[in-house]
């Protein structure tokens, strides 16, 4: 070899060698792990969500919020005020159910214990069931104790072991901190209509972990099982359906002996009918928990509220021009209230109308029958507007038609107790009613 | 004075003298005038189309095709279906006017004469009136005769000065092109509401030139006045408050005996009562006449037809995803379509019921008037929507309202016809027909 040839032959040898130290380098890597280390290990489904928080403060310290940021909007917020005092239509309404008696405006999920400890629509013979959607010891009691003996047991003695309001583990996985879904109610009723959440991508898990309580339930059999009723679909009229066909109902109407179905805050069910923001591919946390900066720290925030109340970030994110936007909200709304006060007034009028027909001895039983499930199915569907937390926003044109055809119902209702007393006596005696009382 | 002086002031003088003549060319310029020269010099009021065309060939020959691009879409478009054969119960609610004998889908611009004097609507004695929105010869016989004139001629006499279908004089002012008002009851209108169209924006002018025809009028005293009833504002209940002021009626319908309204193509009254896409700027002629290319040209197509038709020029100038668009679209229409339909059966019971209880001697006749009333009252706010050309989509949640609120008084004046009868039998009698007749 000449001295060319050593050279060469150095020079592929150092570079070599450097190859080899940089493979080696990279194959002691440690494997490849999540942007945001963990300062604290936590356990599957901890229920203390302060341990959460240390790993993610911001996201912790946003959730704290909800516990004293309650402001009121135009129709809601989290202000809990009382809604039978704001609207006295409600307290016959619902005459004979504990909505009659106790029914305030919700206030933010910190204080779901306290709140759900503190109504009076809650008694002796209430069922663990109620638990279900305050506290982030569910998914840990629901893994020990199976869902059926969550529900059998009672609120009094299930209440002993559930300590936390809802938090962290009522929405994520400890670990991955991915989204999941934890009510195992929530999973049959998607397994009911052949849908497997574990498919799901990221964004539509950001609407279906709000379904883990923001939907229309009730309580199966002498268990008290915890049952969405989604089996033939989400729209009210597949809903009314499924309560029709179950021959189910909450409590019998005082007044005009209708067997009644109270609707708690179908959210997810009335979001998802086809909203334009839905079909837009808009999830709930997009508008209630959007990015939020703090100093250089980008989150999405976890005190969730009425997007009105900081629309500049909420809507923000989509829209450029929020004071438009904020202004379609409140005509919506108001069109929205409107239609809703004349489903009350037509409700209120087939309650009255019914019970006078029933008072006659000779009237049409079938006739009652007919109109009592009229009120009913006028009922439900102003319920399903109504209990649902957005003033129709959620879904404005589904909110209206649904409304209209709940006033229409309950108009016949009061036709058909016409029909059953077999005169109009009964219409004008109401009407007679005020004049007289003034 | 040395060289070096003697050059600059050579400089000066050269550069002097190229100024002047610079100054002296400009001088010279002819005026500016607009970026299109115009071929031939159209006069003010020119009724015929075919003159406006040779400067503007391609509006011109866009504007020709609303003669035959009469095609059909879900709920609507051009295609002159008879709307009486396709919703029978539009005979009844029209019983008694000329609306329940020939009722048909309109076609495009150009076949507007060829179709007033087509329908069995127009009979001997109809005004002049009944062309005011129906030709180019329009702007010149107003300016010649003076509109209480031109109303007051006969449909027929008048007739024989009208030869040209709406054309370009309709909106235009041929010297500058600029879009006016040329009916003289939309001027009256708007300064009766303290408002002058020449103060308005050129977006604002591409709303209000539309409603140069497509709004709610009626004829006015002995000489048929064409007036807009918009005195105490636009929306439908104000329209509704004025006629009831005046005392106007269209007609008496025949079976219920109540004083009936005529609603006509409200498109203007429903589209600006504060609709989303109102609210957001846009104009009639964004959707209905979308900027189009013709090879090399760019021009607002004046081929007018449902924007659901050329959907990628007409939603696509602002929405980026049109097939999500018009999803949305026939979401809403369906939902209108069924608040609609729940509007005419519960008109349709009222008007039998007022019938049947009028039948009665005894009959309270104040309750009956009570009940007409209600009649009146929920028909024309169906007819608002129903006559409206948009299937509600101008304007989805106030189409939603006005059609529960048309409901729910057709439902309240079915009651009152009852309690005016002193008997449901009325209601029975009605419901068992359909067995009996099957």
């Amino acid at each position: 070899m000449n001295r060319t040839t050593w050279i060469l032959t150095g020079v592929i040898v150092i570079l070599a060698a450097g190859l080899i130290g940089v493979l080696l380098y990279i194959g002691n890597q440690p494997e490849p792990t999540r942007g945001v280390q963990p300062i604290v290990a936590v356990e599957e489904m901890e229920p203390d969500s302060s341990i959460w928080g240390e790993n993610f403060p911001n996201q912790y310290s946003s959730l704290l919020k909800t516990e004293t940021n309650n402001t009121a909007t135009a129709f809601g917020g989290s202000d809990p005020y009382s809604k039978l005092e704001q609207d006295p239509r409600l307290v016959t309404l619902f005459a004979g159910y504990g909505f009659s008696k106790d029914y305030n405006e919700e206030r933010g999920h910190m204080n779901s214990l306290t709140d759900v400890r503190a109504t009076k629509r809650i008694v002796e013979t209430t069922p663990g069931t109620c638990y279900s959607c305050k506290s982030a010891n569910n998914p840990g009691l629901w893994d020990e104790m199976g869902m059926a003996e969550y529900d059998k047991t009672s609120f009094s003695v299930l209440g002993q072991d559930i300590k936390e309001p809802i938090g962290c583990a009522n929405c994520h996985e400890a670990e991955t901190m991915k989204l999941i879904v934890t009510n195992p109610a929530l999973e049959e009723a998607l397994m009911a209509q052949g849908k497997d959440w574990r498919t799901f991508t990221r964004q539509e898990m950001r609407t279906v972990v709000c379904a883990n309580c923001h939907v229309e339930y009730y309580f199966a059999g002498e268990g008290k099982y915890l049952t969405f009723p989604w089996e033939g679909g989400t729209k009210i009229e597949n809903i009314a359906e499924y309560y029709q066909e179950l021959g189910f109902k909450d409590w019998d109407h005082p007044n005009s002996g209708a067997p009644m179905i109270k609707m708690q805050h179908p959210e997810y069910e009335f979001f998802t009918a086809d909203s334009t923001h839905f079909k837009a591919g808009v999830a709930c946390a997009d508008c209630h928990m959007p990015y939020t900066r703090d100093g250089a720290a980008k989150y999405s925030t976890h005190d969730v509220h009425s997007p009105l109340l900081n629309a500049e970030a909420a809507c923000g994110q989509c829209h450029t021009d929020v004071a438009y936007v904020t202004g379609r909200v409140a005509t919506i709304q108001g069109q929205v209230r409107e239609a809703m006060d004349a489903s009350e007034d037509a409700i209120v009028a087939a309650i009255s109308a019914i019970e006078k027909a029933a008072a006659i001895a000779e009237a049409n039983q079938d006739l009652l029958t007919e109109a009592r499930n009229l009120h009913r199915e006028a009922q439900l569907r102003w319920d399903f507007i109504a209990a649902e937390n957005s003033m129709g926003f959620h879904n404005p044109e589904e909110a209206l038609r649904i409304l209209g055809n709940a006033t229409d119902l309950a108009r016949q209702a009061q036709l058909k107790a016409v029909e059953a007393a077999g005169t109009p006596d009964i219409l004008q005696t109401t009407q007679l009613q005020s004049p007289a009382g003034q």
